[in-house]
C-alpha cells in the first residue's frame, strides 16, 4: 500500500492517508492473529487446505477493498468488494465509472491488486492446487506423479523462475506501451494489468483511448504471451526433465485465436465493409483481449455484428492456458474433453479396441478426466444458477447470463446494454455484486476448491 | 396419411389430394427400395447401427415434410423441412402463424407426426441405442445388462406394454379434455401433443385459447405423466425383475417441476403482485410445459419478470426423465453427474475411501458416467456452436442461444422478442431453420447417435 500512498502524496491528493491508514489497520490485525496462533501447529489436511485457500483469498479481497471503500470514490461496500474481487481474481469488471478523474493512487492500487493476483494464481495453481488434487493444472500435477524428495528443491527453482518471468515480461511490456506513446504511469498500471490478463485500465475508453494501431498490436502480443503456461518461458533455465514438454493446449489455443481473429475480421470485410487490414487488427486485438480473459475493449464490438458478438460469445467461454494468468475452461481441459469424446467414439464402433489416452508424451489417467469432466459439470452448473439468482435480483436474462460467465471466466465485459464492452457495473445492484463476486472467486479456485467447502458430507468424520 | 386426408375430405378442402399424392409417392418408393435392397442382408454392425437410426429419422423427417411443402401453407422447404423434424422430435417449434385458420388436415398431420415420433423415441430410446451403448436410458441399458436369450422376448413383451400404456394415456387425455370443454377435434390433438410432450397446438394462442384452469391444470398432469419413465407403466405386467425397479430420477424429477414452479409463483406474487392460487395455476403449468419439453404456453410468460424468465431458462436445460417422450439433459444424468460429483469430492478428502456410486439399487458403472459425461460435453459443446452459428446467419444473441438450446432440448418455444412464447420461428431466414432442424435431431437421439457419423476415424478400419 505504500506506493499508492506514495503516489497520492506526490499528486498532493488526501487519498494518501486512506492507504496509511489501512495499511496500519492491516498489519496490526496481522500482527494479532500472528501472536494469537503463535505455538500452535496444526496438522494439515486436504480439509484444511481448500478451507485455507478459500480464506486467503477472500481475507485478501477484504484487504483489497479497505482502501477502495474508504477512498474518495463513490462506491458502497459490496461494490468495493466486487472491485477489489475483480482486480485479485483478474477478471478486470469495474463498478467505477470516470477512471480518468480518479486520483492515480487508486488507479495503481486496481492494477497492483490484478498484478498480485496474477502471480498469486499462477503460484497457486502450480504448486498448492495440486497437492490438493483439485488441480486446474492436472499437466503439472501428472508431471511431479513421482513423488521423490528431489521434487520439492525443483519446485522451489520453478517459483523462483516463474516470478522472474512474470516481472521481466511486465517491465518489457512497460517498456513496449511508453516506446509506443503511453504515458509512464498509464504504460506501468497497463503493463501490470496486461500480464495479469486482468484488464484494468486507467481509462474508461479502456485501450480505446490511445487510438493506436501499434499499441494494440503490441497489447495484443503480450497479452497472448500471458495466456501462455508460463513454465515455458523458465524452461531454459530448469533440469532436463522439464524440457521434454510439449504442450498441445498451446498449439490448440494459438489456432483458436487466429481461426477466431480472422473469423470476426471477415464477417467485418462483408458485413460492415470494413477494410480488411483495419478489421484484422482491432478484430485480434479484441478477440485476444476476451478469449485470454484480459478484457480490455479498443471500441464496442457488440456494434460490429450479430455475428461477431456470436464469436466473442463463445471466446469467453474458452479462456487461455493452464498455468498462466488467464482464466475460463481453458485451451488443456479443452484438449482432453475433445480426447476423450474421440476414443470414446471409437470404443462404441471397435468395443475391443485397447485405447490409449496420451496428452503429449503423458498418459492421461482417470483421475485427470474425472477432474476434467467435474469441472466442466460444476463450470456450467454454477454457470446456470448465478444466473437465475441475478435474474431473480432484477437483472435480465442476458446481463444475468453473460454477467455469470464473465465473471466466472474473469472476461471482464459481458454482453447486452448494462455490461457490455462500452458499460460498466456500476448500475448493477448490490446482492447482484456479491453474486458476481462470489462467481470471480469460484471460476478463479477452479470451482472444486471452493464448492467442496460447501459440502456437508465433507465435514462430517 | 390417410386421417389427415379423409379429415380435409370431409371439409371439403382441397389438401387432401396432397396428402394421397405424397402418400403414394412415398408408398412407391418404399416399395423400390424394397425392391432394390431384396435379398440382400448385411451384417449388423454398431457403426452401420449408427448411420441406420439417422437414416431412418431423416427419412421420416422428409416424408412428413412433403405434405406440409405441397399444402395450401405458404413455407419453404427449408420451413416444411423445420416443422416436420420440430413434429417428429416432439420439440414444437413452428414456422407457421395463424394456425386458427389452417385446413383441419393438415393440423392433424402436424399432430401426429408428434405422436408417432413421440412413441418412437421411447421405443428407439429403449430397444436400439443400448445396443448401440449410447443409450440415453443407461438404466435400462444397466438392467437388461446380462445379455442372456430370456432378455429378447422379454424386451418385445415391454414393447407392447409400452404401446399399449402410450395408446391408452392419450385416450385418457383426450376424453379429459373433452370433458373440460375442448371439442372433439381439438382434444385429440392436444391429447396427441401432450403425451408426446411435442406441444403443436391448433391455435396461436396454444392453450391460452381456452383460458380454463381446470384444463392448465389436467394439462398439467398428463404433461407430468409423459414425462415420466413409461416403464413405470407397465410394471405391474412385466415379470419381476423388472419390478424392483425403484427409480430416483423420479423423485429428482417431480421435486424439481415443484421447487420451481412454487418459485415462480412466490416471484409473481411479490412482483407483479398476482393472487397467489392463480399464479400457482399458470406458473406451474407453463413451467410443467418447458421442462417437459412440451413448449405450451397459457400466455406470454416472459412478461412476468425476470426472475421467471431466469427459472424458465434454466428449465429449459433440466427436461424430463430418461425413458419418456421428454427431452433435454434429462433428470437421470442430473442425479448420476450429481453422485460423480459427491463422489469425487469425497475421495479428494479421504484419498483412502471405498466409495461406490450407487443409482437406486443398480451400481453405477464406469462406462455409464463416461456416457453421461460425453452427453454433457456434446450437449454444452453443440449448444454453443449452434449459437456462434445462427449468429452468423444475423439472429441476435439472446435468440440464436435460445433457439438453439429450445431446439437441441426439444422444448419449443425460446427466449427473446422473435421466438418467445408468444412469437414463433416464422421470420427465421432459411439457413438458420435448417441449422436448429439439425439441433433438433441432434438433441433428440441424444447426440452421440448423429455426431459420431461426423467422426473420420470413425469411418475408418
Amino acid at each position: 500500500m505504500l506506493l499508492p500512498a506514495l503516489t497520492d502524496l506526490t499528486d498532493q491528493n488526501e487519498d494518501w492517508r486512506v492507504f496509511v491508514g489501512t495499511g496500519f489497520l492491516v498489519g496490526v490485525v496481522c500482527a494479532l492473529v500472528a501472536v494469537a496462533t503463535r505455538g500452535e501447529r496444526p496438522q494439515f489436511t486436504q480439509k484444511l487446505g481448500f478451507l485455507l485457500v478459500t480464506t486467503v483469498w477472500l481475507a485478501a479481497c477484504l484487504i483489497g477493498a479497505l482502501p477502495i471503500y474508504f477512498s474518495s470514490v463513490n462506491v458502497t461496500f459490496a461494490g468495493a468488494i466486487f472491485e477489489s474481487m475483480s482486480g485479485l481474481t483478474t477478471t478486470g469488471s469495474t463498478v467505477i465509472s470516470g477512471l480518468d478523474s480518479l486520483p492515480r493512487g487508486i488507479l495503481l492500487w486496481r492494477s497492483l491488486l490484478q498484478w498480485l493476483g496474477g502471480i498469486g494464481i499462477i503460484g497457486m495453481v502450480l504448486l498448492i492446487l495440486p497437492s490438493l488434487q483439485a488441480g486446474g493444472l492436472a499437466l503439472f500435477h501428472m508431471e511431479s506423479s513421482d513423488k521423490s524428495d528431489k521434487v520439492l528443491p525443483r519446485v522451489n527453482q520453478l517459483t523462483g523462475g516463474l516470478i522472474a518471468a512474470y516481472i521481466a515480461l511486465t517491465l518489457l511490456c512497460s517498456i513496449t506501451y511508453t516506446s509506443l506513446g503511453m504515458s509512464f504511469f498509464d504504460a506501468t498500471n497497463h503493463a501490470m494489468t496486461t500480464l495479469a490478463t486482468g484488464g484494468y485500465s486507467t481509462h474508461d475508453a479502456s485501450m480505446g483511448y490511445f487510438d493506436s494501431n501499434p499499441l494494440l498490436i503490441a497489447s495484443t502480443v503480450f497479452m497472448l504471451l500471458a495466456a501462455l503456461p508460463f513454465v515455458v518461458y523458465v524452461r531454459a533455465f530448469l533440469p532436463r526433465r522439464f524440457q521434454l514438454w510439449r504442450d498441445p493446449q498451446i498449439v490448440v489455443f494459438v489456432v483458436i485465436c487466429a481461426v477466431l481473429s480472422f473469423a470476426i475480421a471477415v464477417t467485418r470485410r462483408i458485413i460492415n465493409e470494413t477494410p480488411f487490414g483495419e478489421a484484422l487488427i482491432s478484430s485480434t486485438f479484441n478477440l485476444v483481449s476476451v478469449i485470454t480473459t484480459t478484457g480490455y475493449a479498443s471500441e464496442d464490438y457488440t456494434l460490429w455484428s450479430n455475428a461477431a458478438i456470436g464469436i466473442f460469445f463463445l471466446a469467453s467461454f474458452i479462456g487461455g492456458c493452464a498455468g498462466s494468468t488467464a482464466g475460463g475452461i481453458k485451451a488443456n481441459r479443452l484438449v482432453v474433453l475433445y480426447l476423450v469424446v474421440r476414443a470414446s467414439f471409437r470404443r462404441l464402433v471397435r468395443p475391443h479396441a485397447v485405447i490409449r489416452l496420451k496428452y503429449g508424451n503423458d498418459d492421461i489417467s482417470a483421475q485427470t478426466i474425472q477432474t476434467v469432466t467435474i469441472f466442466f459439470f460444476l463450470f456450467f452448473g454454477t454457470l446456470l444458477m448465478g444466473t437465475v439468482l441475478l435474474t431473480v435480483f432484477g437483472l435480465d436474462l442476458i446481463t444475468a447470463f453473460s454477467g455469470t460467465l464473465t465473471a466466472l471466466s474473469n472476461v471482464g465485459p459481458g454482453f447486452g446494454q448494462v455490461i457490455g464492452p462500452a458499460g460498466n457495473f456500476s448500475t448493477v445492484p448490490d446482492p447482484a455484486l456479491w453474486v458476481l463476486s462470489a462467481a470471480m472467486l469460484l471460476g478463479r479456485l477452479e470451482l472444486v476448491t471452493v464448492l467442496i467447502l460447501f459440502f456437508p458430507s465433507v465435514w462430517v468424520d
